[in-house]
């Protein structure tokens, strides 16, 4: 079964006219889930990985699998004030206004090997910010995966900007 | 080196006299993450595994490896207003009142097999509430498995009340 079928969309979440991709069912799917985190980490299975970031709170569910696949460690990347120890933070761009995203400032070191995971880029405002974070701690970015990109939001083209080879595995059109 | 070593223990956080157990050091760990999931999952590495279930937001990580270690399906449980779909929800008590958790109503199948998954067991409260929303779509709780317990809380022996057997790799007295 393609991967894309396993994701479900509900119209009109979290409001009229959007069309909201529902990876809860790919990750239910034990073959879509697995084959989805093969498929994420398969040209990298060989080489050694430092570290695998996720952004809460999807991009954990997703990010602790990859990061078991290639044997790495987790770096978890929250919101404001959820982590307990010394952090670096950074603002990142919402669809209206900012927020804060925070990393603990041990958590990767210089020249450190990351993957950034999360189950989907659309506009890529957090992923940047996630970017940002590591790289302000010397961590060298390899690459960023993503299950779901949606092209039209322009995502995938900022990372790759930012010198960030971007994977992703299902793409829809519209948003 | 054993598992508790590579946990963090953080005084006075998130108030005065607690001894905070910060697992994020273990995840960071590429060698304590990945023998932590393999000793949580190691009493059914053979046996059929239908889903593992996560709570919000650390369980996301380490159910997500645990999910993809037993080659099961894993099932988000979020706190309210987070999930997509149509769901049950349960109250659930805080340390001061309750608070609502839910889950898709679809996310398990009468008769599925399901560990669930969290990093710290404390008084149970949350994880009771986690089963009661697994039980009331049917799931068999096979077992809840935590990495930290702290036993003085008395979260595994409320849960062991419920006949769901538990599984704690690291014990930290005092609380």
């Amino acid at each position: 079964m393609p991967l894309a079928a396993a994701i479900r969309t509900i119209p009109d979440y979290p409001k009229k006219g959007i069309l909201f991709r529902d990876i809860t069912t790919l990750l239910g799917d034990a073959r879509a889930f697995r084959k989805a985190v093969d498929e994420l980490v398969q040209p990298w299975s060989g080489s050694k990985m430092d570290k695998v970031a996720g952004m809460e709170a999807r991009g954990f569910i997703l990010g602790g699998a990859v990061a078991h696949q290639l044997s790495a460690g987790f770096v978890p990347i929250r919101k404001k004030g959820k982590l307990p120890h010394k952090t670096v933070s950074i603002s990142y761009e919402l669809e209206y206004g900012t927020d804060e995203m925070e990393m603990h400032e041990d958590a990767v070191s210089p020249g450190d090997r990351v993957i950034l995971v999360d189950d989907l880029i659309a506009t890529g405002g957090t992923a940047e910010g996630a970017i940002g974070l590591l790289r302000k701690m010397g961590a060298e970015i390899i690459a960023a995966c993503f299950v779901i990109d949606l092209p039209e939001l322009g995502g995938a083209k900022r990372l790759e900007a930012l010198d960030v080879p971007v994977r992703s595995l299902v793409t829809f059109e519209g948003h």
